[in-house]
C-alpha cells in the first residue's frame, strides 16, 4: 500500500526538477497517465518556474492509484509514483456537476443551489483587502464567486494589480513568460474559497484591460488556457468561465477561438469541470447549445424570461448579472436592494439561478463587485435567507410550476421540488390565493415568507373562492383552477407562500 | 344661409319618420350624402325604434352644408336639408388622430397624450353608480376610458345589466331586435364623457358573456358593427376597440371576421376614428400592421419592450393592461400602486402609452375596472401627475432616447420632446447621472421629479465624471458619453430627471 494518501476530490501533487534554461513554458511539454484498476486518466503537467515542474490530480475514486509521466524531456519522462485515495472528509462533497438537466449537485449527490457573487479582481488587491474579502464571504450565504485571472481596468479600478500575470521584460509584458507567483497566489485563493465552501468561477478573459492581456496572440491565448487547465483543474471547487462579456472582444478573438478554448478544456481538464461563457449585450449570447457548454451563463435584467432561456439552450441557467445593487452611474450597477432581492426570487422561482454584485460608490473606490472587501448593501442578507429557505426543501432542484406563458405563471413566479411548492408574488399583492396550491386536500404546512423582512409565519387554510363559470372560449383561456383551499395574505409586496405536504 | 347651425366636430342630427312594421333593423336601409362645396361624404343612417330613423353627421369643415337621403324605402329617400357649420367652441378640439407615427393629437393640432383607464361595464350599472363614475372621472387625470357596449359576466360582475342590449322575446334575446333604449343610454354616456374631455374607447366584443352576445351569428355581428358605426361615429370622442381579448373568441369568430369588422368601420365611419383590437394572451397579438388598424393595443406587463412593439407594428402603442393596481386573486389585477405607477412611467418614457385599471376587492363587488364608481387606490393620482408633467412640455410626442437595446436605455428609460428630456430611473438609484443630458453646455433648467411623492425640485449642475478610457472593444461597447455636466441624485427609487433647454 502506498505511503502517500489523499482524500477523494482533493489534490494529489507531485513535483519534478527539470530544465530551467530557455523558455520551459514554451518548449517543455509533459503529462502523466494516472491509473486505478483498469482506468487510465491523462493529466497534463505544468511548469512552475525555477526548474520545477508539477503534476496535479484530483482523484474521483477511492483506492490505490499510480502514475507515470511522459515527456520528450528526459528529466520529466517515466517518473512514477503511487498514492492511496481515502474517503472524503466532512464538508468535501466533490466538484459541482449538472444534475436533472437544469440544476446542479456536488459529486456526492448533495444538491447545489448556486448563489453566486462577483468580485472580479479581488485577488489583485492588496493582501489585507483580500483577507477582508474572505472574512466577508465567510459571513454571507454565497457559495460561488466570479473572479478573473487577469486584473481589471475600469472605472473604480485604476489601481495597479498585486501581481503582473506575465513577466515585465524591458518595461513590456512578455506573454510567453508567466509570472508564476501570480498563478501561485491565484490558486491559493481558489483553495481558500474551497475551504469556505465556495466555488471559484474563474474568468479567463475579459475586455477591461490596460496591460495587454486582452491582446495576446492566438497562440498565447491557447497556451494560457492550457496552462491554467493543467494548473487549476485539480481544485474541486473550480468552474471555468471563459469570459466576462466575450462579445466585447469578438473583434480580436473570433468565435472559432472561443470554441477552441472550450475544446482545450475538454482535452486538458480530465474532470470536466463546469464550463460556460458570459455575454455583454443581451442579444449576443454564445450558442450555449454547443456540446462543450455545461450550463448557460448570461447577463439579463428581464428575469421573468428565465424559462425562455432554459428552453432555448436546454441547460441550467445562471444569470450572473440581473443587474447589481448599488448607486453608481453605470446603469447595470444601481439597483435598489429590494429590486435585486426581487430578481433573485423571480429567477429561482422560474428554475434558474441568479448572481449577486454590489456597487455602492466609495471614497476609495472599494466596490465589492470588483475589489471585494466589505459589503455595504442589504440584498446579500436576503439572498442568504433565500438560500436557507430553498435548501430546507431542495431535492432535485426547484422546477417552475409554469408554463411561463400561461396564467398566472407569466406574471407570478412559482416552483416545486418534491412535496414543496413556493409561490413568489413580488410586485403582486393578492389578499387571497389558490393557484399552484394542491387540488386535493390533505395534511399541508402553509407558511407566509416575507422575503425582505426575512420572516416565516404560518398561514391557515381558508375556503377557496368558487370558480366563476367560463361560458365562452373555454378552450382558449385557463380557468381558475380548482384548488382544495386558499390562503389569505396581507396586502403588500415581496411575499411568498410555501406549501409543504406533510406525511 | 341655413337656419340650423352646428359647431365643427359636433353632431348634426336629423330624424325622419319611416316604416315601423316588420323589422326595420333588418329590412330598411338608408344613408345620405352630405355636401360642402365640392366635397361629398356618404353617411349611413340608422333606425332608432318606433318608426324613427336618424342621420348623424360630424362636420369637419366650417361653412354651409347640405344633405340628401337615399333609400329604397320611399319615406326615407330624397329628404334634403341644410345647415351651417361654425367654429368649434372652447374645449372642442375635434377627434383624436394619429400624429407623428407613434403619437396622437386632436384634429385641431393639440397633442393628445393618452392616459386611459378601464371601466368595462360602467354603463350597465345602476344609474346612481354611473353618476359616481362620472364624478370620479371628473377629478382624475384620465382622458380615455375603455368601456363595452355589452355587459360583463365575470368574477365580481354577476349582477344584471341596466339594459338588455337586444330585446328579450319569449325569454330569449333576439339579436335581430336591438333594444334602442340601451343604445340611446350608451351614447348619452359617450356624450357625457366628451363633455368631460374624455375619449370613449368603445369595446365592441368581449368573451365575458352569459347573455349570448358573444355567440351572435356572423350576419348579426356584421349588422351590429354597422349599426353602432352609423349610430356612434358622429361623436368626436369615439374610438373603436373591436375587442377586449379577441383571441379568446377566435373559436367562434375567426380572424377573417375581425378583419371584416375593421372593413365595415372603414366603410361606415366617414371620420375614420381610431381603430384597434386588443389581445388576451401576450403571444396572440392581432397583426397591427394591417392597414385598417390605426394604433396598436395590447396587454403586456413587460413594459420595457415598448419600443419593440413600436418597431414591430410601426404605429402608436397603447398598452391598455400593463396589469392593474389591486389585490384580487386574478393575477392581472393585484399590482402595488408603486408598480403600476412605475410601469406608466416606463411606458411613456419609451414612447408608448399605458392604461390604468383598479381592482381592489370590495364587499359589494364594486371594482372600478368593471363597474366604475369610486377609486380606492393610489396610482391614479400619480398618473394624473405624470400627465401634468408631460403636458407641460409635449410638442410632437415624447420619443425614446434609445436605442432600446444599447446602454443605458435597455435598463433606464428616457424620452425627449422638443428641448425637453426626461430620464426615468425607476428601480435604479444612481447618485450621479450624465447619460441623456446635453453634450454641450448651455442654459438648462434641471429638475428632480419624485414620481411617487409627486414633487418637482430644482437640481444643480455638477461636474461630469471623467470618462474612463476604453482600451479594448471600443467598437463593440457604448462608452460613457461625454456629457457637459452631471446631476447628483438622492439614493432612492422612483425618481426622474427633467432637463429643459432655456432660450
Amino acid at each position: 500500500m502506498p505511503a502517500q494518501t489523499v482524500e477523494k476530490w482533493d489534490i494529489f501533487e507531485a513535483a519534478f526538477e527539470g530544465p530551467s534554461e530557455g523558455n520551459p513554458y514554451l518548449d517543455v511539454a509533459f503529462d502523466a497517465v494516472f491509473r486505478h484498476k483498469a482506468r487510465e486518466i491523462r493529466v497534463p503537467g505544468f511548469y512552475d518556474g525555477e526548474g520545477t515542474y508539477r503534476l496535479r490530480f484530483m482523484p474521483e475514486t477511492e483506492g490505490d492509484w499510480t502514475f507515470e509521466t511522459r515527456s520528450k524531456t528526459p528529466a520529466l519522462n517515466g517518473k512514477t509514483g503511487s498514492f492511496s485515495v481515502t474517503a472524503p472528509s466532512e464538508g468535501n462533497h466533490g466538484p459541482v456537476r449538472v444534475r436533472n438537466k437544469f440544476h446542479f449537485a456536488y459529486a456526492d449527490g448533495k444538491p447545489f443551489l448556486s448563489f453566486g457573487t462577483t468580485c472580479y479582481a479581488w485577488t489583485h488587491q492588496p493582501l489585507e483587502e483580500q483577507e477582508k474579502t474572505l472574512e466577508t464571504l465567510a459571513k454571507t450565504g454565497f457559495n460561488k464567486i466570479r473572479m478573473g485571472v487577469f486584473p481589471k481596468d475600469y472605472p473604480y479600478n485604476t489601481n495597479e494589480a498585486l501581481h503582473d500575470v506575465y513577466e515585465v521584460v524591458n518595461g513590456k509584458r512578455d506573454f510567453d513568460k508567466p509570472n508564476y507567483d501570480s498563478f501561485r497566489h491565484f490558486e491559493t485563493q481558489i483553495g481558500r474559497l474551497r475551504d469556505l465552501g465556495i466555488e471559484a468561477d474563474v474568468i479567463m478573459f475579459h475586455p477591461y484591460d490596460r496591460w495587454g492581456y486582452c491582446d495576446m496572440s492566438e497562440e498565447q491565448d491557447y497556451r494560457f488556457v492550457a496552462y491554467i487547465a493543467a494548473r487549476f483543474a485539480a481544485y474541486r471547487n473550480l468552474w471555468w468561465a471563459l469570459a466576462n462579456e466575450y462579445d466585447f472582444m469578438i473583434d480580436t478573438k473570433p468565435m472559432e477561438r472561443w470554441d477552441r478554448f472550450f475544446q482545450i478544456l475538454e482535452e486538458d481538464d480530465p474532470y470536466r469541470h463546469l464550463k460556460s461563457i458570459h455575454n455583454g449585450h443581451a442579444d449576443a449570447n454564445y450558442d450555449h447549445r454547443k456540446p462543450w457548454v455545461s450550463h448557460t451563463c448570461i447577463q439579463n435584467p428581464n428575469v421573468k424570461n428565465t424559462q425562455v432561456w432554459r428552453n432555448t439552450w436546454g441547460k441550467p441557467v445562471i444569470n450572473d448579472e440581473p443587474e447589481y445593487e448599488g448607486d453608481i452611474i453605470q446603469c447595470w450597477g444601481n439597483l435598489t436592494p429590494e429590486e435585486l432581492t426581487h430578481r433573485f426570487w423571480i429567477t429561482m422561482m422560474r428554475g434558474g439561478y441568479a448572481g449577486h454584485g454590489e456597487t455602492y460608490s466609495h471614497p476609495d473606490d472599494l466596490l465589492w463587485w470588483a475589489k471585494g472587501g466589505v459589503l455595504h448593501g442589504e440584498a446579500w442578507k436576503r439572498i442568504a435567507f433565500l438560500r436557507q429557505v430553498l435548501e430546507e426543501d431542495v431535492q432535485n432542484g426547484f422546477e417552475p410550476i409554469g408554463p411561463e406563458n400561461l396564467w398566472p405563471w407569466h406574471r407570478i413566479s412559482g416552483a416545486k421540488d418534491g412535496d414543496t411548492t413556493i409561490i413568489y408574488f413580488g410586485e403582486h399583492q393578492p389578499v387571497i390565493w389558490t393557484l399552484g396550491l394542491p387540488k386535493v386536500d390533505g395534511n399541508y404546512q402553509l407558511d407566509l415568507i416575507d422575503v425582505w423582512n426575512m420572516t416565516i409565519t404560518p398561514l391557515e387554510k381558508v375556503k377557496a373562492p368558487e370558480n366563476h363559470p367560463i361560458r365562452h372560449g373555454e378552450i382558449m383561456r385557463p380557468r381558475e383552477p380548482d384548488a382544495a383551499f386558499a390562503v389569505e395574505l396581507p396586502r403588500r409586496p415581496y411575499l411568498a407562500v410555501r406549501c409543504r405536504k406533510l406525511s
